[in-house]
């Protein structure tokens, strides 16, 4: 099956709302088999609407549109595309009446006028039911079969609403052994690509016809396996072939598959081994404790930690020595060690982390530039310690050193076999 | 000028990539008048390259894509792009020579030998300098003045591109008084869509003439005024009074304009008074001390402070006392202000954050639902302290805590004109 998505809003065609909606509906189709063929951006005006449904239509007979269900002056998805079919608009009374109830619980206030065109149909729809807002969505289809599916722009809601109503929809409609696009992702973690590349030799461009996406990004590269032509059996076991060459190639990279957060996979491996963790941050000032914190359920594990932003902090909460920062510099190995060690103690927790570095953009200098970073992961009394120059601007080089902390300790856990001796040693 | 976009790649049809390209390049070309009228996204493949680009050179002419200028296999569009103004490809001596100085002083190695790719050009062709990676963009036209501007798909490269390359390009095509599309931003904190438009009574739809767009968000509710068809001066000043009005209506929740940043904003006015800031933070878990840090210049005002996640560490590290915490619970206005005085004595710090809520999913109760958060600041010894009950999920509640925190500090600078007294009061 082919589809279409539009996306309505002046706002993304302005550049100034970043259209996240289009990139989940793909996602959630191509596991169904349904193949995004066009993807396109227009204004809320009805007339830029029926433009881009109206060819949508003529060239697919499938298309899925977001936004303009609001209850404001340029809401204008459900009238523009109900003259396509050429149906008129009517007042649907059981949605005003949830509308109406809606307003009086959550607000105490009675429903403004202006937002009973909320509650205005198109002749003929089928109402899509929103569990996640108030705008219910829209489905409308001719005698020729051909469909538009309006859900709303906001983008918890349309989630729900894909989820609740349009996968269902489109799975009846669809073969049960037809093709399907599926993915797998191996996410790996302070690698370059070109080195990934290296590693994978032959495997590098694809795997038995599967394609191999390198992208990389802050949490590091990650590898995109995608089987494009075959049936569901068939995709899921040449994914696993495909995944399993890959791994046998650049296993000690890997930190995880598809979403996995590194943070989330070092916390569960904290609270299988019973550890607990306390962080000194310096230049990320409190990003890893907000990485690790996060994660729901993290209280089993995080005790908390100092931002210690100001040497004067580093020397007085962590007992970090003066003369260790004037002598090696607070970007230093040992004043990372000495924060690990020192948060670690204080805080009496299994495992401390200490992160020291030059975020930028100034800062710099000829022998500590500008993303210069110093990470010490202290495991009850062992402590590892790793440099890097990291790529990029002051958001990306903090993001990547917390997330170098993070595998710094995933490596840690990975050389030690023994998961036992964590409460006995201190 | 009319243009269209493509934006290339099978992850971004997939789903698996977010267009920010897309966003940026229209905000950047809008500002100059030049109006996007067709957004698309297509395939890494040859042919669905050249089904989209060729379509939009029918329709507008003027066309500026992103992606596939990469040295693997999946880079398609220079060769596709090239069919279609029916153009051979070479290889140009400069670019090649370029890239392979890159590898040996970059990566000590040299060029390989699919990244050739990179280096061959279409015949005619003008080529774009990145100053910003590897892969130059290409400007190719036909006697007919139709064109096409190919650039990287890496943010960071493209945004740098458009800036060198195409705006000064297509500011020398343009009338120097033709019509612009401007947009000017109004940022508020801590009140509902409803309750500004309630306030802005016949301004709610639109002022004089210009769009009013509400777009809500973590950081609060921003109101954006577009003027579409005005010239470049009648823009300016048809703005500047607009916001006017607007401000008229809403000035006590307004806290900056356009891009700008609450953190950044706290930060400046604090070392405007000389003041330095240390945060406590429960359920944000370090979001508060990242947002602050996240300002370059930061450490001029941010002394640090503590993640208080664990009770113990609340008692221990801030003096919070254990019967207060036993009595009124974590999430409580007494614990809020404690953490907040606690943390400003324990640093000496002129300003004292406290933040303690339940930030989901889990942990709710009738009486505190998740989201409910006390946030509290102390300033030279004066505590103001807020509840809210925050919407969103785990992410949400978290980032607006923080900002709530913002905003309470914000509201207490407001209302103190007397700006002479913080180092003599500690």
């Amino acid at each position: 099956m082919n589809i279409e998505i539009v996306t309505i809003g002046d706002e993304l065609l302005l550049g100034f709302t970043i259209d996240t909606n289009a990139a989940h509906l793909a996602r959630e189709l191509a596991a169904l088999g349904v193949r995004i063929v066009r993807r396109a951006t227009c204004g809320d005006d009805a007339s830029s609407i029926q433009a881009a449904v109206r060819e949508a239509l003529q060239r697919t007979g499938a298309v899925i549109t977001t936004g303009g269900l609001g209850p404001t002056a340029d809401d204008m998805t459900k009238p523009a595309i109900a003259e396509i079919f050429g149906q008129a608009m009517v007042l649907d009374p059981e949605i005003l009446t949830n509308l109406q109830e809606r307003w009086r619980k959550r607000f105490n206030h009675e429903l403004p006028v202006s937002n009973h065109q909320q509650a205005m149909v198109p002749l003929g729809a089928t109402i899509l039911k929103n569990n996640h807002g108030s705008a219910p969505g829209i489905w409308l289809e001719d005698a020729d079969g051909k469909w538009v599916a309006m859900l709303p722009g906001v983008p918890r809601e349309m989630r729900g609403m894909v989820a609740d109503t349009i996968l269902p929809r489109l799975r009846d409609r669809l073969p049960s052994d037809g093709p399907v696009i599926r993915s797998r992702t191996l996410r790996t973690a302070n690698i370059a690509e070109s080195a990934l590349a290296d590693r994978l030799g032959e495997l590098a461009r694809g795997v038995n016809g599967l394609s191999l996406a390198y992208l990389p990004g802050n949490d590091g590269v990650d590898l995109r396996l995608t089987s494009w032509d075959r049936d569901a059996r068939g995709t899921s076991s040449a994914l696993e072939a495909a995944a399993a060459l890959v791994r046998a190639k650049v296993e000690p990279f890997i930190y995880g598959e598809g979403d996995d957060d590194l943070a989330a996979i070092m916390l569960a491996e904290c609270a299988a081994r019973g550890a607990t963790v306390a962080v000194a941050e310096s230049c990320t000032g409190g990003m890893l404790g907000m990485r690790l914190t996060a994660v729901p359920g993290s209280s089993r594990t995080v005790l908390g930690g100092t931002i210690a932003y100001a040497n004067e902090v580093k020397i007085r909460e962590l007992g970090v020595p003066a003369e260790l920062i004037a002598d090696q510099g607070t970007v230093s190995e040992a004043v990372a060690r000495a924060m690990a060690s020192g948060v670690r103690q204080r805080f009496g927790s299994t495992i401390g982390f200490g992160i020291t570095g030059i975020a930028g953009p100034d800062g710099g200098t000829p022998e500590k530039p500008v993303g210069t970073v110093w990470v010490a992961v202290d495991l009850a009394g062992e402590v590892h310690a790793v440099r890097a120059i990291l790529p990029g601007d002051r958001f990306e080089i903090r993001w990547r050193a917390a997330q170098l902390a993070l595998d710094r300790l995933r490596k840690t856990f990975a050389r030690d076999t023994d998961a036992t001796g964590w409460t006995s040693r201190s």
